[in-house]
C-alpha cells in the first residue's frame, strides 16, 4: 500500500514547486510589461478616435481580434474560451480608457458640433 | 472655427490606426503564447499539489504575487489595480485547473487517506 500512498511534500517537491513558481513569476513580469506596451498603443488609438470622432468601441475589429486570438490559443494549446474571456476583459478596460479620453475631449467636440 | 473642428478620419488617420493595431495584434499574440507557457507551469504545479495533498489555492503565495505585480505594474506605468484584477482572473482559472486535477486524482487519494 505504501507505493500508492501520496508522498508528503519533502525538500525535493518544495524545490520543484519553487522552480516552477520562479518561471511563473518571470512570465507574469513579461506579461505585465507587454500589457503596459499594449495600453500605450491603445491610448494612442483612443486619442486618434477622440480627435476624429470615431466611436470608442469597434465591434467588427473586436470580432476579428477574438477570432484570431482563439485560433492562436488553439495552436498554443491554450483554452480558446479562456483566451476570449481574457481579451474581453482587456478590451473592457481599453473601452473605459477610450471613453475617458473622449470625455476629456468632450467639451471641445460638443462646442464644435453644436 | 475650422482649426478647432475635429478632422474626419482620412487615409493618414486610417494608416496610423492600422499601424497601432498591428502592434496590438503582435502584443496579443505574444501574451497568448506567454500565457500558454504559464499554464504549462501551473499544470505541473497542479500535479505536484495533487500528488502531495497540497491545497489547490495558496493565499500567502497569491498575496505575494499580487504585491509584486502591483509594484511591477507601477514601474511599467500600468494601472496596478488593473494588473491585480488581471492576475486574480488568471489565478481563478488556474485554481479551477488545480481542482480538476485534484478531482481526477481524488479516488486514489481518498482510498489511501481512508
Amino acid at each position: 500500500m505504501t507505493t500508492s500512498k501520496p508522498q508528503e511534500a519533502g525538500p525535493d517537491v518544495r524545490a520543484e514547486l519553487a522552480r516552477l513558481r520562479d518561471s511563473i513569476d518571470n512570465i507574469d513580469a513579461a506579461v505585465v510589461h507587454m500589457l503596459a506596451e499594449r495600453f500605450k498603443c491603445t491610448q494612442q488609438v483612443g486619442h486618434l478616435k477622440a480627435a476624429h470622432h470615431l466611436p470608442p468601441a469597434d465591434p467588427s475589429r473586436e470580432a476579428h481580434q477574438i477570432a484570431r486570438l482563439r485560433s492562436l490559443a488553439e495552436s498554443a494549446k491554450l483554452d480558446p474560451a479562456f483566451a476570449e474571456k481574457l481579451l474581453n476583459f482587456i478590451i473592457a478596460e481599453v473601452i473605459r480608457h477610450h471613453e475617458r479620453i473622449a470625455d476629456d475631449a468632450g467639451t471641445t467636440a460638443a462646442d464644435t458640433a453644436g
